[in-house]
Order: structure tokens, then sequence, then C-alpha cells
């Protein structure tokens, strides 16, 4: 069985598979739990708790901005390597808020941790379960420098720990999914199993982003929770390696929000014996899934960007390197004018010429080939031979399109995913706050 | 009497004393002539010639991307000190049309170079005066990748030598910067004049521009003429400096054309004694005006952006290096969600938050102090005491904003001029080539 989407496509770019989400499974040493401080006056989930009663091993990544949010200097500053609880909140993104939004979480995590002590107390197999203050993440979305809602989330936490579902199905995936949504309009959901040894383990996910990142409500946030048994400072190479093809590698409007993070999550519920290095055989597969969890993610992400019609693969090949590469395919998906074609459903390559150019990395005009799809547009310096204007116009009215572009001097290459730029975006980003 | 621009406005953010348009004065040794070879197929101007009789001192400027129009390639390859003509076209940007391009180029400087030379031979002076196709310029700017029409303009190449006009009043200015548009609104115009030494020396101006960039059709380009006497070296120098606080200071979406260029033409019929290094102080007034001049225009180019309702100014001052200020204004200026809050009149200063953050210049939050006009927004890393949304919501109303930056880590500052982000641009772009 799955779960329709239809309510939640609206008209948005299908991926292909995508069509309907993919059935979450629990991981075992985690709980969740969504209810609504009633940030948004709708009523609407704004809050997330992922709970880890024997705690988890994490590792975790950041946005580069050099503003963030108070939650991501919170949890910098934690420098722990195991903890037991991750708090998400919405509609306030806790940046710019000063010793206010600072105290607001030295308040939260004191509160959650005593009820989360408390709960475990009542707990009739008579273990002890002390939970710290600092052992808790934090995580926030939504707009920058209004006062950060302590009190209101204060009051929800009793409520939050009371409704923690130790049993995960795919609903509870998707409330807690659907509840650090912000401008989204559907929850981003993934899920893989991989191999360990001979031990079956689980990958769960969610995510949330729109604009690549509207420092006011688009912020991309992004969780992966495992059963199994890894190190934090192997989880943290792992996901740095799998976030540089996929998270990384998607951008909706070039701006860079005050409160990315991604993070993964092991339970270590799995034993699958001592982890050597990072270059262990054994962690191939897992890393394989984490890569393909992720990926799947990012390009749920970029197809849900604000106003997004149109999903759009911009792949640079036989660059020199694939810093170069890389390079080029982000001057091309983040110009404006490129993205605006795409909406407008035009084959106008030479937008794509200008982005390569613009890159200011060294190319041979003559050598590059350019394709729209399966056409070849371009080649030699100027129009392709093949040109066909009628059929790449007919190409251009699908939902998701792939940009080629064959620079010819090297072995590198670099997929960048984007979406379009349409009036949408527009209206979303000039009237947000009214 | 100046020219009511009324029908030209259209709505559009008028910058203050720029209602009406300056009245550009002849320039001695210059002749002027605009007529269609009707390669929009509406009959509308679209070539633009500037004869030099005796021949001009120049410096030109050109776009830094890496790839370039055909045009561009030809005016590099010059390398000439002196030069008799200059020949604009629209519609076509000769970039990526390979051999054909060039070869067209080749084509119409003979064509151009005899024609030219016949003209000054039936002259009854007895003067002779034989133009050579390698001093002929050329500047295109329209739609990338599309067949250069080298036989339309050649056939009309003796009418516009028969039309020059060697008597230059406003209205043939008014004529020749409108030639030169694309996707403009209106023509950019201006005028200065100035003293080198005690000879009184004009400037006439005109450039076009409105995607900052868009290298199907909105490519920059601006061209001054000066009847001072000034070497072609200190022409470039003098250019350079002038470019970098003024067309180098603005952007509309942050693209860069194939096809930009902004020269200097001085045809030195008012003889001013020799210049003996470019900073001698007889220069200083002539630089000052320059300086004016294309600021003027740049600012024209920012307020006739693609859709563009608001002229923005970004501000940011005591950086610690002109550099760090000047990236920090473009990271705002930059922002696609900074100028859909502009379009939307919605002060909403965490996007200039997260758009210094962006910078990757290393700022300290706590110090940073913004305001948007003359209202104090953020301050001591929170939003300011005296923050009224009232207040600031009337002032977002006006059609040109300021925004000030105040990092209070040095003495630095840079001046960065914008337009906002509208359902305009898309609609311009999204649709240009249907």
């Amino acid at each position: 069985m799955t779960i329709n989407v239809k309510n939640f496509l609206k008209g948005k770019p299908k991926l292909s598979k995508m069509g309907e989400f993919q059935e979450l499974e629990g991981i075992e040493g985690l709980e969740i739990s969504a209810v609504s401080a009633d940030l948004y006056g709708t009523g609407r989930d704004d809050l997330c708790l992922f709970y880890f009663k024997d705690g988890a091993n994490y590792g975790a990544v950041y946005t580069n901005n050099s503003i963030c949010s108070e939650s991501i200097t919170w949890n910098r500053n934690l420098r722990k390597k195991f903890i037991k609880a991750l708090l998400v909140n919405t509609k306030n993104a806790n940046t710019f808020t000063g010793a206010q939004g600072l105290d607001g979480l030295e308040t939260l995590s004191k509160t959650l941790s005593r009820t989360l002590t408390l709960k475990e107390s009542q707990k009739k197999d008579g273990t002890k379960n002390a939970i710290k203050p600092n052992e808790i993440l934090f995580a926030s979305t939504g707009v920058i420098g209004e006062k950060f809602p302590t009190q209101q989330i204060k009051g929800t936490i009793q409520s939050l720990v009371d409704k923690l579902r130790e049993k995960q199905n795919k609903f509870v995936w998707f409330k807690a999914a659907s509840s650090i949504m912000t401008t989204d309009t559907r929850p981003k959901l993934a899920f893989e199993t991989c191999k360990i040894g001979n031990k079956d383990i689980k990958l769960s996910a969610i995510a949330k982003g729109s604009g690549m990142i509207a420092p006011n409500m688009a912020t991309m946030l992004g969780f992966v929770f495992t059963d199994a048994d890894i190190p934090s400072v192997y989880l943290k190479s792992l996901l740095k390696r799998a976030v540089s093809n996929t998270f990384n590698a998607i951008t909706v409007d070039s701006d860079t929000s005050t409160n990315d993070m991604v993070a993964i999550f092991a339970t270590n519920k799995v034993k699958t014996g001592k982890v050597y290095n990072i270059l262990d055989p054994k962690l191939k597969d897992f890393e394989a899934s984490l890569q393909k969890l992720l990926l799947n993610l990012a390009k749920q992400i970029v197809s849900d960007g604000e106003g997004a019609k149109k999903f759009i693969n911009v792949k640079v090949i036989n660059a020199r390197s694939q810093y170069m590469a890389k390079n080029i395919a982000f001057s091309i998906a983040n110009s404006p004018l490129f993205k605006t074609a795409m909406a407008g459903e035009d084959p106008n390559w030479g937008r794509i010429i200008m982005g390569i150019g613009k890159s200011g990395e060294k190319i041979i005009p003559e050598k590059i080939e350019i394709k729209i799809g399966e056409f070849k547009v371009a080649e030699k310096g100027r129009i392709s031979e093949e040109y066909n204007e009628e059929k790449i116009k007919e190409y251009m009215k699908w939902d998701s399109i792939a940009i080629e572009v064959n620079l010819k001097l090297g072995q590198a290459s670099f997929d960048c995913y984007t979406c379009d730029f349409t009036n949408d975006y527009i209206n979303i980003n000039a009237d947000y706050r009214n």
C-alpha cells in the first residue's frame, strides 16, 4: 500500500518514480512526535521531536552562511558525539534574535530534558535514564529577526513528550515530515535498506526546503535515521561525502540560508561489529544507500522549489576537474535568465552559452557541445546542423528537462539539479510576510 | 526646451532629476546616422553609425564573459589607437555564429570603408581621406547563435553613410540612443561639460541595457564622445577607473553578457596641450565629469531594468576593504529573495542579513547596523529597538529605495545599484523569443 500524493502534487513536476511516496519504516531506538504550538495561529503542526531513549551517534553539517541561527550555534557548541534528542521548530528561524534567542534554547533544553527524564523515571522497567540539556540538538526554520517564541514552545513540551511514538509506521513519518514544512507544498521522505556485513540496515529520512534557501522560511533541513552501529566520526565523514553530490548539488535561487542543517543519527541497535576506518568495505553498501537517499531528498526539494513547474538537471561532462564542472553547472543553474527561459519552455541555448562563459572557467568555445534532452543544439562554435526547433520545443513542454554541456577538455563531470523560475516564485517571495 | 519623456516612463522608477532627458550637444569631428535594416521586421532603427572624419583616439572595456561576440573579438584584434568609425547593430549578438559571423564583419568593414572613402572623395574641399577596414569598430546586441544578417546590413550601408549628420542636435542623439535599444523601454543619454586647462570640453554619451545582461537581448553598451584632445592610452585608463564605480557597480540579474562594451572616443578638436601622465591635474575635472556621466547612464540602465518598478541603492559602509564592501553589496543586490521582497514592498531585512552572510566575508554580526532609508531596522545582533513597521512600510512604497549596511569594521565603502525583481522580469524573459 502506498499513500497517494495527488493532493500534494498540484501541478508540480513529478520525478520519475516519485508519483507516490516511499513507505518509511520505523527505526529501533527512535521515538517521534509532532504537535502544534500554534506558532502560525492556524493550528498546524510546527514542532517535531526526535527522541533516542538510549542515545544516538550522529554527524551533522551546517550552513556556510557566516550569519547563522542561534540553534546552529547551540549545536556547534555542544561538541558531543552522543545525543538524546532533536527538537525542530518552524515559523521562527531563531536568527538575529540575540541573547533572547539563545536564552530561549537554554530554557527549552532544560524543560525538555527534565520532562524526558521524568517520563523515563515513570517507566515500570526500573531503568534509570537521565537526559541532560546538553544532549539535545535544535533545528529552526522560519522568519529571521522575530522574537523567538520560547514560552509558546515551552508550554507544548509536555504534550510533545506525551505523544512520542516508539513504533513509527509510514503515517508517523508523514506527520513528522509535514510538521517541518514551511513554503513546501509537500512533505519529503525517503527510505533505503542496505547491508553492513550480513546485517540488514534501515535508513529512514525526511527533509524540507523549497526556496533553495529563503532565510525567511525555506531553509533546507534533512534528517536521516538509521539503526546501524556506526561511530559519530564516521557518520560525519560519510555525510560530508554524500552531501557534496546531493544536497550541495541543488539550487533553487542561489541564496544560502542562515539555518541549513543536514544530520544523520545512528541508534546502534543493529550490532554490525567494529568499523576500523571510513574506507572499510563493510560500509560500501551503506554509503551507496546514504548517497541514494540524500539524492532522492535533494531532488524532491528542488522539484518542490518555490513556484517550480519544471525539474532541471544540468550535467557538465568532460571538464578538466570536478571543481570546473561544478562551477559551470551552477553558473548555468543559478542564472535567472536561464531559469526564466525554462519556465517559458524556450530552448534558448544562448543563455546556456552565457552561463558557461560567466563562470570564468577557461573553456574552448569551439569544442563545446550542448544538448537539450537528446537534441544537440550547439557545436563547433555555432548552432548545430541538426537543430530542429519544432522537436525541441515539444521536448521543452516536459516537466523534467535535461541539459548536457560537453566541454571536451577532460574527464570530470558534475550533475546539478534546479527548477525553473516562474511568476509564482516572485509572488511567494514578494508577498510572504503579508 | 526639453524633450518630455512621459511616454517612455510608463510607470518605471524615476531617478531624481531624471524626469526629463538632458539635452546633448554635438561633438565636433563626429557624424552620426541611424537607420533601419529591418532586422526586426518592424521597420524600427537597428543600425547606428558613428563616423570620425579625422579619426578619434579611443579606449574601450569589454565583457569578462569568456565566451564573447565576434564583434568584440574583432575589436580586440584591431590593436589600433586611432579609429574612424563605430557601427552598432541590434537584434543579433553575433555570438556563437562561428566563421559566418566573423566573415560578416570582414564583409561589412570592407563595404563600409569603401563607401565612406567614396563619400570623402566626392567632397569639394579636395581633401583625400581614405578609410581602412581595420579602422572600424563593431558593437552588437541581440540573440545569441542566430546567423549574422550580413547581407541585410550590407544593403543598408549606403543609406547609413548618406544620412550621416555632421551637426548633432538633441534629436539626432535621441534617435541614435533609441536605435541601439533592445528590451530597453527608454533611450539613455547623458551630457557633461568640463574644463581641461582653460578650454571648454564637452562629453556626450548614450547607453543601452535592461537585463543587467541578458545575452539574448539586453547587453550593456555605453559610448562616450568628447571633443577633447587626449591620447588613447589615457582614455583607456580614465575609462577603466570610471567604470569600476559606475557600470561595474550595477546589477539587474547577476548575469553577464557576451557582448558588453563601454568605449570613449576623443575627436581631438579642442587642443588642450600635451598631457604627461594620467595623474596630470589638468585631467581632474575631466575625470570627475566622465565619472558623473557614466554614473548617470548606469543609474538609467538599472532603473530601466527588465520589469523594474524600483531603483535600489545598496550602500555598504565601514568595511575592512573596498573589495569586502563590494562583495557584500553585490551579495545583497544579486539575491533574488532580496529583490522579490523589494518588489513586494516588504521591509524584510532578514534577507539583507542572509545576503551579508552569504558573501562569505568575515563580519561580526553584533556590530552590523542596517538602515532602510532613514530607518534603523537591525543592530546589536537583533531587531532595532526603534523599529517601526508602519513607517518603514510607507517608505517601501517609494520608487527609489536606499539600503545601508554599516559593518563597523573599517573605513571602506561601496555603492551598488540595482532594481527589484518583478513578475514582468519573468514575463519578459520567459517569452522573449516567441
